[in-house]
């Protein structure tokens, strides 16, 4: 294979590789055959189906496979308990069983159920990531997080529970809703801005290339994304350390999350407006000024996602911080800015810090 | 620490003690503060609640630590989805964190479901295991398989994730039902059988001094169990291959606990009649005749278990072997002995074999 083509994530638990190809549908062809065991399922949603589960069911078809196919409701409001058991229901009255491979075709919502349903149905079952989104290509399929929301946070129950390799193929994205295209650059830009300064330059230049979904610059930003996750991953699996830096403006769109009801904004979206927020967060402490904020807002704005966050009072942002996973004594661990292109956990921000922050956007 | 004090499980994923001591109280006293985070929750139920939680309260009081306490209902009907969320929305609602440590105080079932909570919580918390039960102290709690049932099958959805220490205190053995007594000494006797004649003759030659509750005997048979268990779980974590020898009888068994309806007949029950079963089964394969048999079902008679199995019509039988989680490429591979004191993974059992089995002791 040609450069920028696959990837390899080397996570304690388990290795295993990220294939890249502008055909999704070749790219299987050529590749999936090898990671198939005697039973296949294919869970995906009811959006996804009609657009991928032919040309999937063909290409097993095609390799001698004829799979089981559970399709669940689409949006970040069913990723929950009562989704998991559709899934755990299926396959229990259908004999599925532990050596059976399960194949997550859609977005970060059915990547992460599916995702946990592998991890707990029989103490643990193969699986393949087939991202059909932006955001999950870049972001969620990769890396072994999984996980459905509970009423009272975002992500709550899960495990951590790599797949046996992840398909990325970059033509899914012509059928991908504008909107849905903006939130995975949402995840785009928190990885230039967590780490990677010379990315961060590079989408400010490659805006239109990008929205056009120009072949070339849509893999660099794929294999950019890929790889900077995949060597996080290999240091740090279970986020003991430097992986809670992935959490860059996840503590704030979290809450946007909760208290606006899972599925009324994109988690993307919601991610979008924790960047702003975060970074302003960090002005107080490090080396982070108003035209570096300005030029986040210009970037964001130019894939059309928001900037402001909605009216919640600040006692319920107080609240939600409280719920998040990096909570360590009673005190939240924001994810900051030490300059633009690098971020740090950062135990030192106070409450107060939070409501100046807060306050400065609610009277806008 | 003296002999038979301390085991090592050197599993994959973590490495963890178990310890054992006569007294509960004491060996808590002595091990358990290394152990803790500075959240500590207690997850136990209303049985076990009355009898120990206000020693563990005590020890952690020494210790400097206020725990959180959650008090389940009691009984294997409760190992199920709706107790792990009564266990989910308690530490939320109460803003538990992902460095909080779980107690699991209580039998196989606690042990079970606290473990997968903690497998499941945040992605992962670490949990200890106070076992008080005699199939959980030689059994369950050790080795990290977690899980709750599901309608259509026993231990169908769960992790496997290992707790942080297991305290083995054989003084609980005192206050525990007869009834329960015996269904642990059914766990110990399939140990036994799987792989160790020697300690099958022990059991044989000392069943007034273990009904006695005799300290020495108990503890032979405590460390005995929880070393097989240790030095097979060091192999075989995951249960890829060996480990599913502790299987033994359970196949028979879940079926009976299922068909019966979860709770009616206790799990170290339907194992001893299972053990029955599988050995009966044996028969047609290998070195095992009816004296054999009649051994066996003298010691589990002295034990005061079960070794007829319930009317349950043999279709029913034949359905649910199809969901146990052995079953690879359709075929359901039984754990049958190769002779008395040696189990092994048997694939070549028929239809015909299981109805000549079943059919048999139906018409008795």
């Amino acid at each position: 294979m040609s450069d920028k083509d696959k990837l390899i994530v080397d996570a304690s638990s388990r290795q295993y590789p990220i294939f890249f190809a502008d055909s999704l549908e070749e790219l299987l062809m050529e590749q999936l055959d090898s990671f198939l065991t005697s039973q296949v399922v294919i869970i995906t949603n009811t959006t996804v189906e009609l657009l991928y589960l032919d040309m999937v069911k063909k290409v097993l078809a095609h390799q001698g496979v004829n799979p089981f196919v559970v399709i669940l409701p689409d949006g970040e409001e069913y990723k929950n308990q009562e989704t998991l058991n559709i899934i755990y229901d299926a396959l229990l009255s259908n004999n599925i069983e532990r050596n059976a491979t399960l194949i997550s075709l859609g977005g970060g919502v059915i990547g992460d159920t599916v995702g946990f349903a592998a991890a707990t149905y029989q103490r643990g079952v193969p699986f393949i990531q087939i991202p059909t989104t932006l955001l999950s290509q870049v972001d969620s399929s990769v890396g072994g997080k999984t996980a459905i929301n509970h009423p009272l946070g975002k992500n709550m129950i899960g495990a951590f529970y790599q797949p046996q390799a992840v398909f990325i193929g970059q033509d899914v994205l012509q059928t991908l809703p504008k909107k849905e295209f903006s939130a995975g650059m949402a995840e785009v830009v928190k990885y230039a801005l967590l780490g990677n300064y010379d990315f961060f330059e590079w989408l400010e230049n490659n805006i239109d290339l990008i929205n056009a979904l120009d072949n070339k610059a849509i893999r660099h930003i794929l294999y950019t994304c890929c790889q900077m996750k995949a060597e996080i991953v290999a240091q740090d699996e279970k986020e003991g350390g430097i992986r809670a830096l992935f959490n860059l403006g996840h503590t704030f769109g979290h809450v946007i999350e909760v208290e606006m009801g899972f599925g009324h904004w994109l988690h993307g979206e919601a991610v979008a407006v924790g960047l702003i927020l975060a970074s302003k967060l960090s002005q107080n402490y490090a080396n982070v000024n108003s035209t570096d904020i300005l030029r986040l807002e210009n970037l964001l704005n130019a894939f059309n996602l928001p900037i402001k966050p909605p009216v919640i009072p600040i006692e319920d942002w107080l609240k939600g911080f409280k719920h998040d996973k990096k909570v360590k004594e009673g005190v939240v661990r924001f994810i900051t800015l030490e300059s633009f292109g690098r971020a740090i956990v950062n135990p030192s921000i106070t409450e107060e810090d939070l409501r100046g922050v807060l306050n400065e956007y609610q009277s806008e």
